[in-house]
């Protein structure tokens, strides 16, 4: 199961060497890391990256495994922006020259970089953004410029203390007119001593969700008061801005920046898995050591994990983690479909593959954020501890729902996409990739689920029916509702809440679709495919439990059908039981990873937390700091209360 | 609609003036609560509480005043157990004798309290404790030990570092048996110089969920080594234990203890509805603030509020928060009902008024958790910053979901009581209070929901009928399933995911009562009555909506039915969203109370973040500490890297 989870051989044996790499090195040790104070954590962070480098350097690790160690290494930092944002920004709008003149600073660390897009007043409308870039003829310069106070560049991590570059977002102004937002290298601190440059304010947003958490990260705000950059740092590989000042479009095609979009998202995608595969690791073996209640009869208490409650809440989020896992394996094969079409300048694919990406971000990092907090819930009080780690683990994930497109933004541009789609089958365009189902449209809108016995759901083309008939049905009727409005844009507006259950619908049609061709390969190892399935089949009728009125209310299935799935996921649950600890000792997730003392490989969870414990500062003194204070005097008065 | 939140214009004026008391004062200053160390957060939960208590003395409150100035003080600390806990088991459990005794000195704070029932390895069966209180008729005194790790106190509040005592929860063995669990009055601490006493080891359980929030509190471990006390200081109200070491029951029933019970809950339903209220004030508030994308036609952009999507999820929170409020308010009116039956012995209220507030406790504190971590969502990025408030008041909230009873514990005693309320119809008796509805068997088994057009939906009857039929017929359908199961209690563990559910659909029956007969008071003031009743029609339609699945598997509404719910829902969010700043202000919050950057009252938001975020300690600096270790020799050194 190592390796299906993994992907391969391979990706096992470097996941496992470059974890533990990290896990025995000292100063990768993270167990304080919410104790201590903010400005001591961000310290930290300079240092393990710092240290992260110094290893990558002498070890002469390829690209794959540095990439690992600094996710095993897992402390938001500056480092994550400078490769993550800044120098894919760069390769991706520079032009040649640009690209040659930067990335070689960028990959020798000897500029840091960060990504300047979100203001105070504007994250999600990007064409909101109120920064200005004026082109001065004069100089061959743009004078980047911070207007009003919600100009202010806001968020952008590592940008508060660390970075001493940045590409930043401005609306490019020449020749007197607004050409909207374009991208510019712009450098902010001094190579020599790290002062900002003159004319620019720089600092920390301030703290952030949760102890440790994102508060390793400098997010920055940044404003400009006329700051001059030479012309050649703006990004120019799409449009250019001429010694004269004529704005002039390359001959590049814009649609290959949807390529980049459509690679983060499908990093994004891989870690809601990698997240909500950790909390599930937490939950499900602390439930295996936590007993509560005996048995009628007076024996020894029950393990956890064999209450059906219990079972019923855990278990669809381990099959979850697994069919995120494989919905984003198969988001990196699209990734690489889609650049080979964008490179032969076929773009007929590429809306149906951004609406598939921007819809899997938002419904995978909206379920992860659920589910880790479900997670906590799950271990009950002790999950509230900072070293269960789960508290952590919710704080540092819960960006992802906004960070990249706020999901609800998300969700209805995949809506509209879908209403395109639906509006376009009368007149004979067919829908292509995931949303080829929709050709069927005459069937599916009045196909009836053949379901009879709870067993009868055990059959994918029962399920995969089910699902594409709800979600075209839902798709169908937005439709046919916008349609009756006077205005196409009013009856959009009016049906939005509709708009994203049907865009989730959508969504969770090709998690469910994936997850089954996922099965249907081979799977080495034994009994492999047989787990597979099983959580194929939790994953699948746990989404239509969930969403039974969807299904009903389309009339997929009926109210019968729908308790049948339900009968089958509790006998689906009983056979997962047996193997849910193996199914996730599968991620091979190091203890140092984890971070968490009710998730210890080794079960030891009471000795442990006891001992963690005594580390908390306030144990430091056994009377604690303020009893002379405000203690003491309290209880040595003699109040004479006439009325308490 | 103020005096409709408060209850009456007595609530509305002394509310206000303790949070104005509380706002003016700088002592109890919150705003930099997220930054300072758990130590320095620790001293400064002490002096608060010491100044708290000087102002209620010094002004002489009375008991409601004192009570709301601790609520507005809004730091978890010692106090809250030492009254909410300490006192009230003395009181209940403590005979006249030993209240006598004991109920002064705390009342004068000679000594501090806590409750010291959770285990390491015990929280929701009590009777699984482990600790033991073993009578020794020699020296006519209790030894309680701690015999194994797991028997260690665990969690309890005050415990870690103030209280000087504690009602220890102890199973009660004398003449060699084992008579269960019992309370005992413990001395901890000397009350000389605070250091514990022989044979006591006392610390603190570490860091908890967030910054700040409730690590102000020092959650408490504990064990003894063969600690002796006088027999006298176990307490005595309900049981004895005679000189000779005898175990005898006393006449006070035991139903007594239930009253304590309810009365608690209540309290935890009242602080639901405050906690929601917040969030939801904050995040209405902001979105009439922040704007995002324009017109069409390139005008202003559009307050967030005005967007469907928005008002989809946040309304409905919105009404949450003042359903949760009535039926807080109705709480309070059973507590008072089932203390006067109590007392007349009169028992055949009781478990249907346990299985009420179990049941409110955990639908009202589950759906709280989940609505304020929607409201931080619904404040974009920001929310995710600890100066929006919505951080900690996440944090310090969720652990409602988890104390007094774990809430999926609670659903499933309330549906052991639905189950035996079922069982009992045949045999004509009567369900009393909110199982009422149950008698009507018959007729709820095979009614048809009369609504054809949306408006239907506004009819009170309409709607009480569906929601009384459809958790009906899910409770009667969980007790048909269990009955086909070979063994009773086997068929109640293979259905527990399904009766959770019913549960909830009864549970969510009472709220939306509750709500209803609300509205049909007399509610004085223009436009309160329409207002309230706008608000309730959005709670139950939301339900219903969220719901759609039971509503249409137990056949007690239509697909087109639904369908119609959901039209009217849409035309009433058009409806509330003019009077959704002024329903929120009706809360009548303070900017100290709310804690928010973003709800500030003036609408002033983007200056005050931009202010806030230079107070971060690590603007302390411009160059970050650890630039000359870590960042310096980076920038410098020339690698010569080959393979990355």
């Amino acid at each position: 199961m190592k390796v299906a989870w993994a992907g391969s051989r391979h990706a096992v044996e470097v996941g496992d060497r470059m974890a533990r790499l990290v896990a025995s090195d000292p100063v990768f040790r993270k167990d304080n890391r919410t104790m201590i104070s903010r400005k001591d954590l961000f310290k930290d962070t300079l240092r393990k990256a710092a240290h992260a480098w110094k290893r990558i350097s002498e070890l002469r690790l390829t690209e794959e495994e540095a990439s690992l160690l600094r996710q095993y290494v897992d402390q938001p930092g500056y480092v994550d922006l400078h490769w993550g944002m800044f120098v894919p920004a760069i390769k991706g709008q520079g032009t040649e020259e640009q690209q040659k003149k930067w990335l070689p600073l960028a990959y020798r660390f000897q500029i840091i970089g960060c990504y300047a897009q979100t203001e105070l007043g504007h994250g999600s409308n990007v064409q909101g953004l109120e920064t200005t870039a004026t082109f001065d003829p004069k100089t061959d310069e743009f004078v980047i410029h911070s207007p009003t106070l919600t100009s202010s560049k806001w968020w952008p991590g590592g940008l508060g203390k660390a970075s001493t570059h940045a590409v930043v977002y401005a609306r490019l102004i020449t020749e007197g007119k607004d050409y909207g937002i374009h991208g510019f290298i712009v450098q902010l601190r001094s190579l020599e001593d790290h002062s900002p440059l003159p004319g620019i304010t720089l600092g920390d947003i301030g703290g952030k969700f949760g102890s440790g958490a994102y508060n390793s990260m400098d997010n920055g705000v940044l404003r400009f008061d006329h700051v001059r950059i030479p012309r050649d740092q703006m990004l120019m590989r799409l449009s250019q801005v001429t010694r004269e000042g004529k704005y002039v479009h390359s001959d590049v095609p814009k649609q290959l920046l949807y390529g980049t979009m459509v690679f983060v998202r499908q990093t994004i995608v891989a870690d809601a898995s990698k997240a909500l595969s950790r909390a599930v690791c937490i939950a499900v073996r602390y439930s295996a050591i936590r007993k509560q209640f005996g048995s009628q009869d007076g024996g020894p208490e029950t393990q956890v994990l064999n209450y059906r409650t219990q079972q019923s809440r855990l278990f669809p989020l381990l099959a979850s983690a697994y069919a995120f896992r494989f919905v984003g394996d198969w988001l990196k094969w699209l990734y690489t479909d889609v650049t080979q079409k964008l490179e032969a300048k076929d773009y007929s694919t590429l809306q149906e593959a951004h609406a598939c990406t921007a819809g899997l971000k938002a419904v995978t990092t909206s379920a992860t954020a659920d589910a880790i907090e479900e997670c906590r819930k799950l271990c009950g009080g002790h999950g509230y501890l900072n070293s269960s780690g789960l508290p952590e683990l919710f704080a540092v994930y819960v960006p992802a729902c906004t960070y990249e497109g706020d999901n609800v933004v998300l969700l209805l541009q995949v809506a509209r996409i879908l209403m395109k789609a639906v509006s376009q089958l009368t007149s004979g365009k067919q829908p292509v990739g995931t949303m080829a189902y929709m050709g069927k449209v005459q069937y599916l809108m009045q196909c009836k689920c053949a379901v009879n016995t709870a067993e009868d759901w055990l059959n994918p083309v029962a399920i995969q029916e089910a699902f594409e008939a709800r979600a075209l049905r839902m798709v169908v009727n937005c439709a046919q509702n916008i349609g009756q409005a006077a205005k196409q844009e009013e009856g959009f507006y009016e049906r939005s809440p509709d708009l994203l259950e049907a865009a989730v619908a959508h969504i969770q049609l090709i998690i469910v679709t994936k997850f089954i061709e996922k099965v249907q390969q081979d799977s080495p190892g034994h009994g492999v495919k047989e787990q597979l399935q099983n959580l194929c089949n939790v994953y699948a009728l746990y989404i239509l439990h969930k969403h039974l009125g969807d299904f009903l209310a389309t009339g997929c299935i009926t109210p019968k059908q729908g308790a049948l799935a339900n009968e089958l996921l509790g006998k689906l649950y009983a056979q997962v039981r047996p193997n849910a600890v193996a199914l996730v000792d599968a991620f091979n997730y190091t203890d140092h990873y984890l971070g968490s003392v009710l998730g210890r490989y080794d079960g030891n969870v009471y000795p442990a937390l006891y001992e963690e414990a005594w580390k908390d500062p306030l144990n430091e003194t056994v009377v604690p700091e303020g009893y002379h204070e405000y203690l003491r005097p309290l209880l040595k008065q003699q109040l004479k209360l006439s009325r308490l």
